[in-house]
């Protein structure tokens, strides 16, 4: 049969759709197939078991000339940790795909897994299994991490109700710019501190696994996603889940003094830097109106960042912010693409 | 950092035992971790649950000329399968990361997944989540496959024990011949028939999920291993998990007519055809003396084809072939390089 030929380009967000329509499980142990942050399965009458695959290719997510083997281990292994954060949940096991070009020696190979290691030695992660081939393009690496939560007890992105307060955790936009200034170096002039806390946001992310078991432990939140495609691509998928839709303000999305003073010397809006931002690895939660001085109150007390952004409206409101001038206007539609970091 | 240069190549045994030892488990709930067909966890008190993940790279092991997308997906799906198969388990869910290049067309992509159902529907197995991700490079495809058998109760590697019978199921070497039909058509002069029904084993190679099922819930067999490396490779690792050795009698090893016809054609040695060749997908086990009666008596009930081929040896007498001529010799070590179907 004839290779395939140049033709339409493939949407990931398109093609999830199209799988969950065609091959929609029917297991009663299937909490939640394709579409969360991890697949939920009932492994037991305790638990349940919670299922991400991320996939990094060379070029698209990452790229050797400015990120060493160990940075691209680790920050695959904090992309599956962060899936598993924003459901709750315990990392517990991790499987590794990873196909090696012929300029890759033992020694990057060693390195990559250092990286990944780093990043799950904290969590008491066991690695249990995988795969590995010599490739004849780039170096791919797909992760598979498996977690655990108590039974009926994970946050997920289909339970936000309207009027829930939007929180996030930690900064925003930070990794995007950390990004800019390790491939575009030449155009900011903003202060070495400054570049240092931003390249090792976007180079050392910190997955939010211990703030994702709070929210969980405590049954504070009612939804929850984390941030790796950026606020505005990620409050999209939340609400679309939970049949929602959402206001932000945008003068309360927190933004770190070196992202205020990188976006500055760099002529750019920061809002914008945190609204589409991507690989943040922040969770992006809702509360009810209830819960949410115990939220708060709780969160100072064990030292957790977290910041209300917003507030969950009826479907047919769609999703809007709030500008600096106090107008409201749709979201714009700007997802994140992950490429050569 | 500069990017790796090229160096020491990268062998995938030695990069698994590396592993293991770098980062060995000490989860008491991980019953076998990296080494095995798949890793074993301790799910709940009345499960263990069977973790595999297979990698295929395009250009390493297929070629979009030769091999249509959805037949990459069904093959895929049925490397992943047959690992399951070598437990005993019963396969239950899948993940799947895809990195496709822009070559490739939503409609190759439905193909792909078309192929990869084909082959998990008659399991029942529900496709739960995955990633998916642009390619500069080839089409990479990783699936990572779950599967359940009753706790204590797995087929393992390292359950063979001296004076316990070799036995595989089907036929070997048929796929390794269909590869050779469809890269080299032109040197054979075999009959049509026999040319379809190698490249059909070689296209659409039958997991043994229900032998395995059979082998494991009956407690017959002491250890298994699925033969995706080919006979001499697959039995050098069931004997090192294991810790014993093997003799095998060349002449007992199941060829089918249609690849004896072939090899005779193309002028090769048959059994080197069923040593060498991979991904064959049957599988290889070994069955106390005490039991041997009853598994050949069932199987020939259930209408299962096994074939005793060899015997378990002390490790020390290593692993060796009898030739047709009575001599034994040393297996020689030809491990099957996947590559271009």
């Amino acid at each position: 049969m004839a290779p395939p030929q140049a033709s339409e380009p493939i949407h990931e967000f398109g093609l999830i759709r199209a799988l969950r329509r065609q091959f929609s499980h029917r297991d009663a142990e299937v909490i939640r197939g394709i579409g969360d942050d991890a697949a939920v399965i009932s492994a037991s009458p305790k638990q349940w078991w919670h299922v991400t695959t991320d996939l990094l290719v060379e070029g698209v997510h990452f790229n050797l000339g400015t990120a060493s083997p160990e940075a691209v281990g680790y920050r695959a292994a904090m992309a599956n940790l962060s899936d598993l954060a924003a459901m709750g949940a315990t990392p517990r096991y991790l499987l590794t795909s990873i196909a090696i070009p012929r300029r890759c020696s033992a020694a990057h190979v060693d390195q990559l897994y250092g990286g990944l290691m780093k990043a799950c030695r904290p969590h008491r992660v066991s690695l249990i299994g995988g795969d590995t081939s010599a490739s004849r393009g780039g170096l791919f690496l797909s992760l598979t991490l498996i977690g655990t939560t108590r039974r009926r007890q994970a946050l997920l992105r289909s339970g936000a109700r309207i009027g829930d307060a939007l929180y996030v955790t930690g900064t925003l936009g930070d990794s995007l710019a950390g990004l800019q200034i390790l491939t575009r170096q030449s155009s900011t002039r903003v202060a070495k501190p400054h570049q240092r806390f931003l390249i090792h946001r976007h180079l050392r992310p910190t997955a939010r696994v211990s703030e994702g078991q709070w929210l969980n432990r405590a049954r504070r939140a009612s939804a929850a996603i984390d941030l790796s495609d950026g606020l505005s691509g990620d409050v999209r998928h939340l609400c679309e889940e939970s049949r929602v839709g959402a206001d932000i303000e945008l003068d309360a999305i927190p933004i770190s003094p070196s992202c205020r003073a990188y976006a500055k010397s760099s002529r750019q809006d920061p809002t914008q830097l945190a609204l589409s931002g991507g690989e943040d690895y922040e969770l992006l939660f809702t509360v009810s109106a209830q819960h949410q001085p115990a939220v708060e109150h709780q969160a100072k007390k064990a030292g957790y960042r977290i910041t209300r952004i917003g507030v969950i409206r009826p479907r047919r409101s769609g999703l809007r912010i709030q500008s600096q001038a106090g107008e409201w206007r749709p979201l714009p539609l700007t997802s994140y693409e992950h490429f050569c970091s």
